[in-house]
């Protein structure tokens, strides 16, 4: 099972989508953090401490910690190839996290499967 | 900030209490999960690969991991001291989910300083 797949979400969630070419930093470790983003082509690197972690395809989700915790990010997000983003503010997540119980079940399948990756 | 006080929800859950004394098992790693618990009283700590990586007191939540991807247990739970736990199982769980946004957010919150604490 795949646990990020938003494609549901990925056309729903309205907003400009935006364009990073490979190669770019969409945002960097440390940096306050306003947007998550579902990736609607391309692909997105993550990285802690210049360390791929996770690489981020076609309706993967990606950036939701600083929405959750209005903490710093966590990690690096690097485009890997050409892509195009949507972003979702504090507002559309909350907003998908009440209306939609299902994408918050998502949201935390996610979560648990990065959880269980550490423990690896 | 606490990220692991879910006291709204420690009386509303229903269910029998559960009563464990200091030392004894509440699960162990690998096993299959059916309940996600929030400690009443006393205090619970979580052991993986024999470490202690979490002691979770009064109103907060563990166990969660097991119903939101329903993979076997990510951790021990280990009863600190004599302790009574609200056990919650997997309808409960969808439905504080389809109900209260906010527990849903207090979980991904919860989940997220997990997450933070790994990369230190």
């Amino acid at each position: 099972m795949d646990d990020n797949n938003f494609e549901l979400w990925s056309r729903s969630v309205g907003g400009k989508p935006s364009h990073f070419a490979a190669g770019q930093t969409i945002f960097a470790e440390t940096e306050h953090g306003v947007h998550a983003y579902i990736v609607r082509s391309g692909s997105v690197e993550i990285l802690i401490d210049g360390r791929v972690v996770e690489t981020i395809g076609p309706n993967g989700i990606f950036g939701e910690m600083a929405l959750i915790d209005g903490g710093p990010r966590s990690a690096t997000a690097r485009a890997t190839t050409a892509c195009e983003l949507a972003p979702i503010d504090q507002r559309m997540f909350g907003l998908m996290v009440d209306e939609a119980p299902y994408f918050a079940l998502n949201v935390m399948r996610l979560m648990a499967s990065r959880l269980r990756r550490k423990h690896d």
